[in-house]
């Protein structure tokens, strides 16, 4: 049999969960939460059940849901899409960029892809017969570079992918960096791929802006996000993308013959759920809180933080405790101490490592303080 | 901006449910029930949302489930699958068929259709550059014809698809048929893919023969099916696929990036509800009953039904009526008369139509005794 996809490796995020399983360890790995959703949540799915919304939901989503996703966007960027012709409700945002990929992308294409990157890009990509074309984002703070993908768009170039607030890093972009990449796309035929499930997690003084906000970004622009990030659901597979009209058509051919539509009890719930702003609007506080309890709790370690204005995930710098390449290290540390992490390098495929580890802390105090102690005996 | 699918129109079933609301006709248009589903599996759902399963489930869906699909298909087929390496859960078997065909099709493959066919296989082959290769069913029976399938492989073939219980004819293959199907494709490298949503929907002295029960067939099968079909819940979204180990191991590479996993709650609802095969094994006297309800409420109208031996639809030949094109005249159907079908020709694009509607009958009996009322009236 041949594959299309030969070099694909099972996914890190599975390896390094089913690990900590088997060490026992403190699991800091895979991104989602070991902390409850809102029970009113599961209230309103259950009651949507009783209600008999269990048949096939409209291919784009439920209408009043689509209604919540443009009030909530027009509050936050400004930005009013068509709730009849520019949202869709997905099977979580993976589906969403999956659908984005799957309708734009042709044999040959090429896309490019800031690295380190979330590791369903590129498959995506390759499965559709394009060719990834990467670019680093710039040095420790991970910025961006725009001369360097100026210098990579070709006429092949067919789309560009962002992520921000960025996973693994905590990397948010500015308003100077989003209208860089404004002018740098204006006037190409650039469709730019905007990854935003972090959206609301953000720290300090920093801000999210959403491609939705710059008309000439947004133009072009189609922009995922996550329930399951957002509401402590990841399990319930649900986001949604946003994007002009004539995109959102083809959209919607392949939405059509991949899942037909998704989950209704479960979009009539955060069709209710999404009337309240704060629900969303309050996740900011809530992990500001749990990033800076896990700052403190590692202070006194020899891990060093790396600065970071957002996402739930904190990168730890190691390079004072070992030489070891970070795969070999976060395997190790889940062996001999029992803390799971994510090696910074698979975001990174081909390029050395950073010394860095990623640990998600949407976790309860005790996971944290856990592992808090856990890593002051590493040295 | 150029598209992958150019041709693509908006799907039928959106579009036939969407105009029978709007002159509120009766309808019997999409497959899907109109009754609930079981309120037990409401309560199993929340139940799981309660017990805390709300966060990523494993890609091929939880164990508890696949063991359940394990010991189901051995007692139905005497094949047993590993549960470890056979079985994917899936977002529907729409999302099954997709992952399979997305697997394997290659640019410039061909895949042949036995048309009349569901409408998602031709676009998803398009979608990966693959080429649809169509045969025909033969005759108001549509029964196989292998000697043609075997003048349309070429060297090119990498799969044919296959639908029994067959949608929407209502034929089910015979045991003669998949062995005929067994010996065609031993000796070459064609993968079978297997669309059996309609498994448990058998009627009169037929027996559903899956591809998973003939040795030949399975070690080359992929065999897709549906909980939503089965359970009355085609909202919920969830079906499975089953292949031989090498198959799955490439399914899982796509599935990882598409979706990576599905709604978590509602796989814990099915592991504990098809602990009890009664509730799958009494579809067969359930829909026999509508079934022939549905035959005998025609019985006076100038529709002459085709015989068929599984699905919940029903083909009504109206040859005796009108000679109108089956688009032309479900449409008037559904504007003069209040009762919506679907077409046949749309599963069968590019050929001559049947002069045949095909009618749902997963129908409360109020709506199926509505229903016939009003086709009383067509003459
Ligand atoms: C779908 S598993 C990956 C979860 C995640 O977003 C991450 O850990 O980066
Ligand atoms: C996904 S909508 C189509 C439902 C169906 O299976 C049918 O009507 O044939």
């Amino acid at each position: 049999i041949s594959s299309k996809l030969p070099k694909h490796e099972t996914s890190i995020f599975s390896v390094m969960s089913k690990m900590a399983f088997e060490h026992d360890a403190v699991n800091l790995s895979q991104g989602y939460p070991n902390f409850e959703t809102d029970r009113q949540l599961k209230e309103l799915v259950y009651n949507a059940m009783l209600d008999g919304y269990n048949q096939y939901a409209p291919l784009a989503g439920i209408t009043p849901l689509r209604e919540q996703i443009a009030d909530k966007i027009e509050s936050l960027h400004g930005k009013k899409y068509d709730k009849n012709t520019e949202i869709t409700v997905t099977n979580g945002a993976t589906q969403a960029l999956f659908l984005a990929i799957t309708a734009f992308v042709n044999h040959g294409d090429e896309v490019i892809v800031l690295k380190p990157a979330y590791d369903s890009y590129e498959p995506a990509i390759k499965l559709n017969g394009g060719i990834p074309v990467l670019v680093q984002l710039e040095g420790k703070g991970y910025k961006l570079n725009v001369e360097e993908i100026k210098q990579k768009i070709s006429p092949k170039t067919r789309m560009l992918i962002i992520n921000t607030p960025h996973n693994p890093s905590g990397n948010v972009f500015s308003k100077e960096e989003m209208q860089q990449l404004e002018a740098l796309l204006e006037g190409t035929d650039i469709i730019l791929l905007s990854d935003e499930v972090y959206e609301h997690i953000i720290f300090d003084e920093a801000k999210h802006y959403s491609a939705s906000a710059f008309p000439n970004l947004s133009k072009r622009a189609i922009v995922c996000a996550s329930f399951g990030k957002t509401f402590h659901n990841t399990g319930w597979k649900m986001g949604y993308c946003v994007a002009p009209e004539e995109l959102m058509a083809e959209i919607w051919k392949v939405m059509e013959v991949n899942v037909f539509c998704v989950h209704h009890p479960t979009q009539r719930a955060f069709a209710e759920y999404l009337k309240t702003p704060q629900h969303y609007l309050g996740l900011r506080d809530f992990y500001q809180e749990k990033r800076d309890k896990f700052l403190h709790l590692i202070k006194d370690t020899a891990f060093k933080a790396v600065p970071s204005k957002g996402t739930y995930f904190q990168l730890l710098d190691y390079s004072e405790i070992t030489n070891e390449h970070d795969v070999d290290f976060s395997r190790r540390l889940i062996k001999e101490f029992g803390v799971a992490s994510i090696p910074v390098s698979v975001f990174n495929k081909g390029k050395e490592d950073h010394r860095q580890l990623r640990f998600c802390f949407a976790k309860t105090d005790d996971t944290l303080e856990k592992a808090a102690e856990i890593l002051k005996k590493v040295k």
